[in-house]
């Protein structure tokens, strides 16, 4: 099968690679429909995490075309979304809704879903069908909800947006956008985003944001705290993942407010002080998406959100290397990869 | 009258000072009944925060003296307890329950409780009278209502202790005892006390720890760790205020636990990617004690938690210094001074 692989910085290769086997009886193997490149894949391509020969990729939708012995939940045939870690979903960690940290994860970016073909372990807990095979038009939000909207979820729930509350997301790449329309899901009263690109601000505004902040640092959050009466937010919403993010969702947010924070963090440091003095309520990492795929298959399916909206380039496999450019230079903020 | 004035490391003085007085209509003077050396002064004491010439103390209990014009809810002659911010109750952030992070909350450490009288600012919104005058008996714990078990019970709460929890206390002094009691009084099914001193140990069990572990820092990991299936604990009370304990209370936690951390933070850095990687909740700062003041006093005046003996060593006012020197070479975990 054709696949991704990462030799280095900047370099990104669609290579024949060998076809994923059943190696276990509780895999299954799917057909990807679509794949696509993640904010996070970029850390390696820019040289920022080490990669050295990897494959690529982890997020997916497709057909299982085989099943384990063990497989008892899906069954070939079926369309299934899956999310970036594999999770058994029985466990104590997994009951918890905390599926990202279950006992028995795997990462399946080490399978590598920039592919034809992908191995999905832990398939029955792992992977959930749609009601039926989705129409062409479902398929970037199916794909959407397999990390940046399930992501982005995550984070508006760990930020306990809802109704009354005024929610700021940090960070307009695909996770905050879908923080965006997420928190406009759960019942949020005000939205802002922060956001300085044209593009990105529409999509805010279509997904829900009512107001659009431009401002960064210290002035976004001199603008929330205006528009808050002094206090801050009661939700902010952290999806970048540095230190100049992070210490402007938690100097955004007002004491006993929640910050809900899903950007792979890279040399953040919280001070314990601040941190104490802040009176902030601290949440996030990997995002437990399997809790949400359910729901979220179910808002997509009535087409009750339209998620998919965050693909702004869409290539063939094959090009795979123009969209980690495109995403590296800003021209597209979240680029689908049709297989 | 006469009160506590620390002129610097190790040096603390009974000097006349004084009396206060009405400065704003909001404000109560109080005739203390009770007053204590706090945890957190020792800090100064130890020369770790500057002190040059300040009055002491936060913590306290008496009987209103004199009222400000515009005070309705308490009268001369209650007996009252207040904590160690004062804050107005009615501003939106005392409503959702954070009056410690009130907008017009001023430091009773300023006024320095450690005295004859002390001065109240914002007297409707800080101080709760109790049904009646207490006796004797019930002082201590009327007191330690006024800080130590106030922060043990919020602690208790940012950690989500309940029925069901597992939840682990880092720190023995009279915070994390009392974070004990709460967590018994909340519900929790196992709390285990992280202590090395055997009269802590006992008071920790009297108060509801059905486990005492002796070991620290990875070792005690390991232990909780190993109690837990390996998952970490539910609910976890960081009352220490070090980087020791931050990463101890981090690491004993399982995904989607909740840390309360309510130990004054000292050079303290939580690092963000092994909080991303943890999936652990994290809350804490300075307690907002009067939201739990009310429920506090009932418990004590219904003789139901007896959080007074938390006070080890009891001494008057004029052998304050005494009582530092006790707290400081761990003679004793909570010096009570009569008035």
């Amino acid at each position: 099968m054709r696949g991704v692989i990462m030799y280095g910085p900047g370099d990104v290769r669609v290579e024949d690679r060998p076809d994923p086997e059943i190696a276990l009886p509780t895999d299954a193997i799917i057909r990807l429909a679509a794949t696509c490149i993640c904010g996070s894949d970029l850390w390696p391509y820019r040289g920022v995490d080490r990669v050295d020969g990897a494959p690529m990729g982890h997020e997916y939708v497709g057909v299982v075309t085989e099943i384990g012995s063990a497989v008892e939940k899906v069954a070939v045939g079926d369309f299934v979304v899956g999310s970036f870690f594999t999770s058994d979903n029985t466990c104590e960690i997994c009951r918890s809704g905390y599926q990202s940290h279950c006992v028995h994860r795997t990462p399946i970016g080490r399978e590598g879903t920039q592919a034809e073909y992908a191995r999905i372990p832990n398939a029955d807990g792992t992977l959930v069908a749609t009601p039926g095979q989705p129409g062409a038009d479902l398929i970037p939000s199916l794909l959407a909800a397999s990390d940046v909207l399930g992501t982005g979820w995550f984070a508006a729930v760990a930020a306990e947006a809802g109704p009354g509350k005024t929610v700021v997301v940090v960070g307009d790449g695909a996770v905050g956008l879908c923080g965006v329309l997420a928190a406009k899901q759960l019942g949020a009263e005000r939205i802002i985003a922060m956001s300085r690109h044209a593009d990105r601000q529409a999509l805010a505004r279509r997904f829900g944001a009512t107001d659009i902040f431009e401002e960064r640092g210290r002035e976004g959050v001199a603008r929330v705290k205006e528009l808050t009466g002094g206090l801050g937010a009661h939700s902010v919403i952290e999806a970048v993942g540095t230190q100049d993010a992070m210490d402007q969702a938690i100097r955004s947010t007002r004491p006993g407010g929640h910050v809900g924070f899903v950007g792979v963090s890279h040399d953040v440091t919280v001070d314990g002080q601040r941190l104490f003095g802040s009176g902030v309520h601290l949440h996030g990492g990997p995002a437990p998406v399997r809790r949400f795929l359910p729901d979220l298959i179910d808002l997509i399916w009535e087409r009750r959100i339209d998620p998919g909206a965050v693909f702004d380039l869409t290539l063939p496999l094959e090009q795979a290397a123009d969209g980690y450019r495109a995403m590296d230079e800003r021209r597209a903020t979240k680029v689908l990869l049709t297989v």
